[in-house]
């Protein structure tokens, strides 16, 4: 399944976007260069007719890879794993495989809706807490999905309350506990063992968060993986920094639009 | 990736469920046995703690490997395709591959919501909606996800209206004209071309119950390529019924529960 020549990859992403993150580290960990294209999401870029020619969903991140538009971050990191299979990052039996999904899916579906949660408040309410009721209104129809139509809506409205957050930060602090289990079973220095996964990548912005928001709360087994996956050269070549950091420089950096 | 031993498969579902009919359908393809449990929903057998050792997430169907308990039927299909790759069917190509994970995605993120209206409609409303508060209240406290609650308070209290089963049903008329501009775009007979796939078995369950809804609506692409669909041996032994008789099948044939 390997490709015979190196495509062209083209990824649209937001510095501070864990979904983004997942993906950078995924191309820096297989050696893959890509021409980035930041958007600005404060200032919808996302919700844009063009973008959502490429990503109908108008989420970030999307991968083109010789003009095929590659969406949803875990499903881009196991394309990539499988066109470009050195070195693997994946396991090689098809029930760790399967753990792999599982995992991935469930910080897709649990860990990503309470993340936003703390991100939302410090980056999104303090613009549209000032939203007229018309502005909001038509914000709203270009969104193309409900779940992100009702978080703006209590973002400009109803905003999370501090046990909101907090239940969303339990949840994140679950996730790294879950964490420390997989260390305890496989032995590390991995989540699955000797070989650096899918897993361990997809983990690593959460836990990013979790740190930014409740410092030095990891399990020691937790706490000797998150050096090591920092030092590693796939981190830096990854760029990721703090969350409002990184939201300056979306603001900074974002693309021009197209005509 | 081949396993040296056929493991032993034990597959716990139902027989309405579409989750578990993606999973039937693809052991069938295979040619794999199982030894079946069926789950009767309506006696909460998968909200039972011997079921959620099984699979946390209290959903059906679960399928034991060799002691490996797999869960998530889109992974669990994803896994008997790794695990026993003869016939293939993933396409080999990595660009579709990633398709039929989104495709497959999806079905399940926008698909099976949709689906549940109706089928909740039909299955549980009749007996939710003579508990007392009470009942409701003990029901409730056994499931695992806040959707899953939110679902079964909304039939027990505040049944789903005909504008929405319209519009869930619309969402299944959409999947199937998508299926059609696949067959287009592939020139068929399957889904991605030559190569039955995923993405093929993982729709049909839905093409059942929304030609039970709406019958007589497919366009007619996707008319010829459902016909070849059920003419395959599979289709017979993964035995998928009516929505209604086979939620009979569960109520007759739910397993005895261990002690």
């Amino acid at each position: 399944m390997q490709r015979a020549a190196m495509p062209k990859f083209v990824l649209y992403h937001a510095w501070n976007s864990s979904a983004s993150r997942k993906v950078r580290l995924m191309m820096a960990e297989k050696g893959l260069d890509y021409e980035g294209h930041v958007l600005d999401l404060l200032r919808f870029q996302h919700h844009t007719p063009w973008y959502k020619k490429l990503n109908p969903s108008g989420i970030v991140p999307c991968l083109v890879v010789d003009g095929h538009n590659l969406v949803e971050s875990n499903l881009i990191d196991e394309y990539l794993d499988e066109a470009f299979p050195d070195p693997p990052l994946m396991p090689d039996d098809p029930t760790q495989r399967h753990e792999v999904r599982r995992w991935s899916k469930y910080i897709d579906d649990v860990c990503l809706p309470a993340v936003q949660k703390p991100n939302w408040m410090k980056m999104m309410r303090p613009m549209c807490e000032k939203w007229s009721d018309e502005e909001l209104a038509t914000r709203m129809a270009a969104i193309p999905s409900k779940e992100r139509r009702d978080l703006w809506t209590r973002m400009a409205r109803n905003p999370f309350t501090p046990a909101e957050i907090d239940a969303a930060l339990d949840i994140l602090e679950n996730m790294c506990a879950q964490v420390e289990r997989y260390l305890e079973q496989s032995g590390g220095p991995w989540i699955h063992g000797e070989r650096i996964t899918l897993s361990d990548l997809h983990a690593a912005p959460y836990v990013v968060r979790f740190e930014e928001e409740r410092p030095g709360r990891l399990l020691p087994r937790t706490e000797e993986w998150w050096a090591r996956l920092i030092a590693r050269p796939a981190w830096k070549t990854a760029q990721i920094g703090t969350f409002m950091a990184d939201n300056e420089r979306c603001i900074a950096e974002a693309m021009a639009e197209p005509d």
